[in-house]
């Protein structure tokens, strides 16, 4: 990629001048992000002095005034309650790692397009200049009056856990750590539609996470949520659990509540006999220790852009497989949750997303896919036009049977 | 206004049920705001999955890796270069003061909305929980990574110099305190156009400031810097000159650099034989001594909404008479300068805004008028659009001159 990059600027050619543009014809990817993927527009008319006049001064003042006096009216009167900040700090970004705020930012706009796409949720990048937890932590305290909720993103563990847990203790808006939750919530929808396709309950399963990060631990919690039979995680290193001396506090908490078998020794050892394989960690799981899973496996390699298991090969011992990839079937997109998570949790001006409104995010997912499950169907497409609504609607009647709606 | 206000929700109404709006169908103001006055919008499509993989996953990833290497580029592919933070503490909004952050939001909309549509600058509000000014400009610094801009807005004096001086200082983007210099550049361009009016030069003219908060400083400054003959600044206790015991740090400053005829006493006194009046205190000033002002002279009384002097008593003394308000000719208003003073700044990428910068944004705006010229027209209408671009390409051009242009 390097050696391709050649900058617009540097050569005397910009978009003013009309000059050729060598990324952009070399790349579609890059002529589509020219100028960004994203606006701000009125959803009000400035026309004339009069319309100044109501937006503007003077009579602004007057909503001022009265927020000043009811707080909650911010709600009412401004974009708050419907604006999300995409906090990243470009530390853990896609598969590229600690790639820095700047570079970090079409991911932040495409997610923050997103959100608005799916959920109708206005959606703000917010690509901060610093990696301390304490830094981050009071930022995003401080301006948060101005948002709605927080969508932390691509923030590398085991500091995501500790920012997310401090921000939501100190905040009455919505922390959601999309690689964490989002990830669990379409994991954990696709996994009930593949037992159902096989007419198993979760609480018979037995699930081998590999990948010990965010989305990994994440997981692992939701599925323990859920019912699931047993769940083990393994890192690099092999299954967490309680016997190792090298493990973070994050993995020493996760050896508490996972591994109930208590299984020690490699990945490709905990997946003997296993009934559900989620990888989210990258690498290459061997075809042995596939071939080695129950009957009727589920195999969900969601790596990107190589899975852990390549379709192929899972195909030929597992019952169901899904992938991160948009080009084989049961994609595990986030953007089958998050859009429709923070819609629901704004709508009812929730206070934090709870683990039950998760699981009613991924009952309404997977609840989707209804009668037309198959091995190739146990999630729906992105672009199906039913799922933000459905998410919507159950994350908000969650948040109210759990006493955090405000409305 | 306390007494009218009822919140929508405490009678049970709300807008999902349809109920009453009290607040909204007492003042169309209230009608407006409803749910905020701007949105988010994707600029490229996202109808599939083609779509998806160039705007997000996997094609976005390239995109990151090239910014990663070259940093400039995410000027050219992300809305960073076109986007301002409207950053505030809500601590002198209006003239409604210390009203907090949340209450500051209907004003950083509108701010915003104003940015996009004078402009077409994308602007996003941040108000901040914070007051601190080492907490202000490190929140600012480390969110700055997302933006073009910083525009700093309703920020009480003292702390608003200091936090513009060191943001300015700390970051490679331009940050401007609107509240000064956008008010300074508007006078500056409505006193150049009285004096061409009756034919003196800037620099035979002796003004009186009323008021040395953030506007009254910034616009003292810039007369100074444009050449006026002479200029006396006023607080509530009276001029303020070197031989003031009582003096703020930014105060002394302004009498070692203002004052050079040596007043002292009231602003009544000083306004005896001035030429030049400039009200940003609010309070009123007596007709005595408006009266006593020079033949000829421009009262530009710019307190809302209430001027420190009414038109029809300035019209009595002065040539020319201006005010902020839209209901009587010649308004001073902000929305005149900051949309164009950013395009054009964003639009050669400079890295601050400098007084030559401000000093061409006035010219440009008092040459709008042209030959039009008139004691009722010393200044365009906000809703000319001629304005915008002349003052774009003013400061443009002059951040070339200045070599603060990074294109």
């Amino acid at each position: 990629m390097a050696a391709e990059i050649v900058n617009p600027r540097s050569d005397g050619t910009t978009d003013q001048d009309g000059g050729a543009e060598p990324l952009d014809s070399f790349d579609p990817a890059f002529a589509l992000h020219r100028g960004g993927k994203m606006a701000v527009q009125a959803t009000v008319p400035v026309r004339d002095k009069d319309d100044l006049s109501l937006a503007y001064t003077p009579g602004v003042a007057r909503v001022c005034t009265a927020i000043a006096e009811a707080p909650e009216l911010v709600n009412d009167y401004t974009w708050k309650s419907n604006v999300v900040a995409v906090v990243t700090d470009g530390t853990a970004v896609l598969g590229l790692g600690d790639i820095g705020p700047q570079a970090s930012l079409p991911v932040m706009e495409g997610k923050a397009i997103l959100f608005k796409q799916f959920g109708g949720v206005d959606a703000v990048p917010i690509a901060l200049d610093c990696t301390d937890v304490d830094d981050i932590v009071e930022t995003v305290v401080r301006l948060a009056p101005s948002f709605g909720g927080v969508n932390l993103e691509d923030i590398s563990a085991p500091r995501c856990f500790e920012i997310e847990r401090r921000l939501q203790e100190r905040l009455d808006i919505p922390v959601f750590h999309d690689d964490q939750h989002g990830t669990a919530v379409v994991t954990l929808a696709a996994l009930r539609n593949a037992a159902r396709l096989s007419g198993r309950e979760i609480g018979q399963l037995r699930a081998v996470i590999s990948g010990a990060g965010a989305a990994g631990v994440a997981i692992a919690k939701m599925l323990i949520e859920a019912g699931i039979g047993d769940v083990a995680v393994a890192d690099r290193k092999g299954v967490v659990s309680a016997e190792r001396g090298d493990l973070t506090p994050v993995k020493r908490e996760v050896a508490g509540f996972t591994n109930k078998a208590g299984l020690t020794g490699s990945l490709e050892d905990a997946l003997a006999g296993a009934d559900v394989f989620i990888g989210v960690s990258g690498g290459t799981v061997p075809e042995e220790a596939v071939a080695s899973m129950a009957e009727g496996a589920f195999v969900f390699a969601m790596a990107n852009p190589n899975p852990e298991v390549h379709p192929d090969v899972a195909h030929k011992y597992a019952a169901v497989v899904a992938t991160g990839r948009s080009d084989f079937p049961n994609q595990i997109n986030n953007v089958l949750a998050f859009p429709g998570i923070f819609a629901g949790a704004l709508q009812v001006r929730a206070t934090r997303i709870t683990e039950g409104m998760k699981i009613a995010a991924a009952e309404a997912l997977a609840a989707v896919v209804g009668d037309d499950l198959a091995a190739d169907y146990v999630i729906p497409s992105p672009f199906d036009e039913r799922v933000a609504p459905a998410v919507t609607s159950a994350v908000a009647a969650a948040a109210r049977a759990e006493g955090v709606a405000r409305r």
